[in-house]
């Protein structure tokens, strides 16, 4: 029973997005275990369930290569090492050479890294991409993809199947132009833009060390895996890589290990003309273990002896400078910018072929390479199996740790978590909505095992503070609030690590709204990955007041709401928050943006958390027959001025409906049906009224309608006097009102 | 006649805006300079133009200033220097009081740099904030704002007076929440969003290096200015900082000295609990020469000395870390977070002003602090007459470079600049918008004496090199293409610095359009701070191709035409790529973005120059009446198959009008009649189509229309393929077309 649970368990898959363009290919193996015997059913649903192969390895094989990893890679004969990083280095020229498309120049360099680690270093399954102890790999330089299509495709992952690689970039392709974690399965995160990817691999190292804390015991290391990255020179001039780089220091990230592929190159040349930093001094400012190797090229020793440094450094992350040359082999183009992004060229090609000593086909792989490989199919199931028993232990010991790791694990949230969303009546007191998002915030952290996060500095203001837990600290990484530091794009990137850790793991992280305009990369790759990040944004307007146009957003609204596969969430009062935060939580596969504000609002008649759930929805009417004289669309703290102004309207005799827009997104998902019965197409006579760009808004007030709005910059002032002078008032409701009907 | 006309150019200013929001002060007297004798008149127009005082301090008093600045300060009487900053504090304290909000820690604890820079060691002339020659000051830690107003008043800013002083972040005060360069002469850029200005300080520092580097000549310095920069821990926390901060080691910026407030606190707290990094040691790494003032409350020596340190290295950019305690002088609130955001509160400026021994009123200036200060007025003249008087002598000897210099200062472009954009007929080659744009970059930059810029390390993609200049670096600062690294958010603010230096410096920055997302931070300050920076944007849809959807824009278009003041331009070919140079180039207040495509691109029948520059026009037209049955309308690379599907509906017998809608905001500007014109109401047959979100096109299209566009993620494909599966086709117009006629 026990047994069978863990085994489930281990079975309980990413719940991975199938290939979102079609897999037109017809031999696509990777849904299917078929020629595994030994297969276990598992009472776990979930629409595309992995189902894991039951192996012959022992415990004991699994145990010395677990427990020595490095120590045995030693043993290793030299000369298949050398012939597996030139097989790496060639399906990454030919699959570019065929694509005509693509960055050749990274995986010829970083090769042997990527041998070391995909065949000697990290402990995964490669019939299990989702088994939850693995080993993350981070490709941060993305462009580089075909090194890790390479490397997957060698240790055994039916993802990457030698048609794959011959469609590489192309149309239906499993294996696209960057690596995508919702594409290819064995791929992490989502990269490309750069310095994502070590953001990212901060967020999976953050979401290792705080399981393991929580829920190791001395007697069962239950959680326990490392974070590896490659990261380029592009990377390291990003932003974004020094916030979550310097978190990863003040957080003591033993188990992130970062190779930082030291060519000189990049896209405009040597990086002379424009990074002369001294990087290793950097990493060692910001708290890091620095190691370098200063033949990144053949020195394998080197490598071995520096990941095993690293390891042996448990209270920093170490960043291993290894300096490569981009294109290595290629004798007229390495060590230059035209190996980077573009095809070798067929001459090129043949002299590469000619200098290594290559005298395969394209995208042959020889078989004492597929030989050596082979073993991982056998050690990765063994390692699952291993650690599958180790949880049937841990979990009758320790049921109740089991339970919640399991629902971290899976995803599954528990059985009632949304009774929990506190409710309210026009009787509660009037509240600001990032106070109420606060009383949400600490509701479903009582009942989701995963739920942490934190703010960029603005805790107190963003009101996001769980006050059941303490901070997550180097020495206290049991704790489930975060310290982000004044880092917006480094918090949501490593919200996104944490997210895509485990399915269960539900981050959400909080600044201003204005200031997604910094962490708007990470955002969109929330949004692209699907990451279900849930982001708090608080004072969300000109009504944040005195602060000024600096820090009142105007067009921010707008820009997510055109943004594919997030929800912009504009709650007006407490039963609104506790809608969107229902949807937020639910929607693990979609990243929410909660926009929230600084000042007191009521708790008005007519809203609920069904409704908010639906994304729009009729707050009050008093009219018949579905026909209004008028129809006012309100969102967020304007929702009270539509009340407002209709109050005024039927005071003077006219049928009036309030809508509530609180989500436009959740709104389009609905069926025509509902939708025409919220703002039914017989009643043209509609204004909106939201204090933020009405940009978009002519959608639902249609060519006789009218979008109140603010079109221009905020200004600073008391919130009041700017409401009044921008025109978002009642009176400016009612007046556009009898315009329009 | 050469001294008049040198005078004029001291008094170009820098075309301030007036105040946005009015000014309902009765007392303000920031436009007028009739308390001076000895006016001239200037030739140059300009709708707020200042007008300069002569003075009567002779040329020697102002060469001992100026030379000798640090060393003379040292004899100025400690008591006097310690009232002085008393008085920065109190005036702090009083208005953030009287207004209820504000941040009196930062002005508190950084009052005495503060008034060591204003009082000992800068040259500015207070009755021109636009002098050309003046240091430039940047406070980035913008919440503590009330510092900079409390030295502009002392210094004798006619744009902060008493009454300026107790409308702190009121409705229409001169002195909003936080530094607004088109809200308050003085104040250099727009800071509050943090990192920003650090990274607008390397810009300043960058315009100066260049323009001394090709204007200086051996007997005549006649560019020769400091930039110094006050930031916090906030502003070090943002990956934007440290962006700059490595390009300002890298291009080793001698002339930039900043100070960073070292106070360990942020809002969260202590900055112990998310920032533990050695940021000196950082500092070092990125090539600065680092300074540590231990006491910075009040250890005024060791921050002269540092300065002159600073002064002295001049092949690198120095931080001078300066420890403070937040709130200075509080006795029950200094050194905690509660004093960083707020009003101390009626009793605690009771026990301040004890402490500290200040008996005076609110908003009081002590006599002899304001006779202290009361000589600048004098010396920032006599600066300012001497640097007149340099530069008639320099206009004598070097015509050619004076006129150029004259018209970096002014913004006065060249007469006739706008003849050398290119034209293209039908019959010129077919050829992507992103080569295009380097046919005009380059043309513009022969004929724009202030034009330069460059890439984030996409030069070769961006097409934005100028063949005729070599690269601005650290030797050769005298040349105009930058290189900017993979710093998209540092190049924004670098080049919004450029921008707010002199009028006349234009500056482009380049990137893929997706990566806007990277920068949006710094392009919604060039938008608020009306610095007309043209942004460069390449692969500016699907189009790019086989990168995939992390590189494809979708949302893009749609994000940035909801942004106010910003133009967001889609040319489809030759004539409306010049055309959109054309304008972004006269818009010097507002800043533009350039979506070029990466995909060629076949020159049109139709477009021109003129039409590009209204933002919207008819392409072709078989109608007549003004009444065609359909109007398709594009942008961009689908102009080209709007065309083509009005070819099919031609030949079917239909009245077609093609319309481009290359920037919607100039669209908006247009008169109703020329709109009218162009989009008839009567004609609601309207079909538009752009590889993009279609989100706000209902605003053309309208109820009866039809946009097509794309509102999910991209994918990696071939550009033919992906237009082809996802729609973006002729017959995808023709179909709609049909279906809305």
């Amino acid at each position: 029973m026990a047994s069978s649970s863990s085994l489930t368990l281990s079975q309980a898959i990413f719940s991975p997005s199938l290939p979102r363009h079609g897999s037109s290919s017809s031999c696509s193996p990777s849904l299917s275990f078929s020629t595994f015997s030994g297969l276990k059913s598992t009472p776990f649903t979930s629409s595309h369930r992995r189902i894991l192969p039951s192996t012959t390895v022992t415990k004991q094989q699994f145990s010395v290569r677990a427990s020595a990893a490095v120590e045995t890679l030693e043993k290793t004969d030299a000369a298949i090492v050398e012939k597996s990083v030139n097989t790496i280095r060639f399906l990454a020229i030919d699959a570019v050479e065929k694509a005509n498309s693509g960055h050749p120049g990274l995986p010829m360099g970083c090769a042997p890294m990527g041998h070391i680690l995909y065949d000697e270093v990290m402990k995964y399954n490669p019939k299990n991409p989702y088994w939850f102890n693995r080993d993350r790999f981070v490709l941060s330089a993305g462009h580089g993809c075909m090194l890790q299509y390479a490397l997957l495709h060698l240790a055994g992952y039916d993802s990457v199947q030698e048609d794959d690689l011959k469609s590489f970039r192309q149309w239906g392709s499993r294996i696209p132009g960057h690596p995508e974690n919702f594409e290819t399965p064995g791929v992490e995160v989502t990269t490309g833009p750069l310095g994502q990817g070590i953001a990212n691999a901060v967020g999976l190292a953050v979401a290792e060390k705080h399981l393991a804390a929580r829920f190791n015991k001395p007697d069962a290391e239950i959680v326990d895996h490392y974070t590896y990255v490659i990261l380029g020179d592009g990377c390291q001039m990003e932003g974004i890589s020094n916030e979550a780089c310097s978190l990863a220091g003040h957080w003591g990230l033993g188990k992130l290990i970062a190779f930082y592929d030291d060519n000189h190159i990049s896209i405009d040349g040597d990086t002379e003309i424009a990074f002369t930093e001294d990087v290793s001094a950097r990493f060692e400012s910001l708290g890091w273990h620095v190691i370098w190797v200063k033949n990144g090229n053949t020195g394998y020793d080197e490598i071995r002896a520096a990941i095993k440094e690293a390891k042996a450094v448990k209270d920093k992350p170490t960043m291993i400078k290894v300096t490569t040359t981009i294109g290595f082999g290629s004798p007229n183009k390495a060590n230059s910018y035209s190996v980077h992004g573009s095809a070798l060229g067929a001459k090129e090609v043949e002299a590469t072929r000619k200098n290594l000593g290559w005298p395969y086909e394209p995208f042959h792989v020889p078989e004492d390479v597929k030989s050596h490989w082979s073993r991982h199919t056998s050690e990765g199931a063994a390692l699952e199996t291993e650690w599958n028993a180790k949880f049937a232990e841990y979990e009758k010991k320790y049921p109740e740790e089991a339970a919640d790791l399991k629902s971290i694990i899976t995803g599954e949230l528990p059985a009632g978590w949304e009774k929990a969303l506190p409710t309210y009546t026009p009787e509660s007191p009037a509240d600001a909505t990032r106070n109420l998002s606060q009383q949400n915030l600490n509701a479903l952290a009582k009942v989701l095992p995963g739920f942490l996060g934190g703010s960029a500095d603005l805790a107190s203001s963003n009101m996001t503070l769980l006050k059941m837990f303490g901070d997550f600290q180097k020495n206290t990484p049991e704790e489930r609030n975060l310290r982000f530091g004044v880092r917006e794009h480094g918090m949501g990137a490593i919200c996104n690590g944490i997210a895509l850790h485990s399915l269960g793991l539900i981050p959400y992280c909080a600044t201003f709204f204005v200031f997604t305009d910094y962490m708007r990369g990470a955002i969109r790759i929330s949004a692209l990955s699907e990451a279900g990040v849930i982001y708090v944004m608080t004072h969300d307007s000109i009504g944040l007041g005195e602060d000024g146009p600096t820090h009142q957003p105007i067009e921010h609204l707008a820009s997510f709401r055109a943004m594919p596969n997030i929800l912009m969430f504009r709650p007006a009062d407490g039963n609104e928050t506790a809608g969107s935060y229902k949807v937020a939580v639910l929607k693990r596969k979609t990243p929410s943006i909660l926009a929230l504000s600084r000042q007191k609002l009521p708790q008005l008649a007519g809203t609920s958390i069904e409704g908010a759930a639906k994304g729009g929805y009729i707050v009050s009417d008093n009219s018949s027959g579905n026909k209004p004289d008028v129809i006012l669309i309100g969102t967020g703290s304007e929702l009270e001025i539509a009340v407002k102004a209709a109050e005024e309207l039927k005071k003077e005799g006219k049928t009036v409906r309030v809508v509530s827009l609180v989500c436009w997104e959740l709104y389009d998902e609905q069926s025509a049906e509902y939708k025409e019965s919220v703002l039914p197409s017989s009643v043209t006579a509609r204004v909106s009224i939201e204090a933020g760009s009405t940009f978009g808004w002519q959608k639902f007030v249609g060519d006789k309608g009218k979008a109140i709005g603010i079109d221009g910059f905020g200004a600073s002032a008391p919130a009041d006097k700017i409401y009044k002078e921008f025109g978002i008032t009642a009176e400016a409701v009612v007046a556009a009102a009898k315009q329009v009907s």
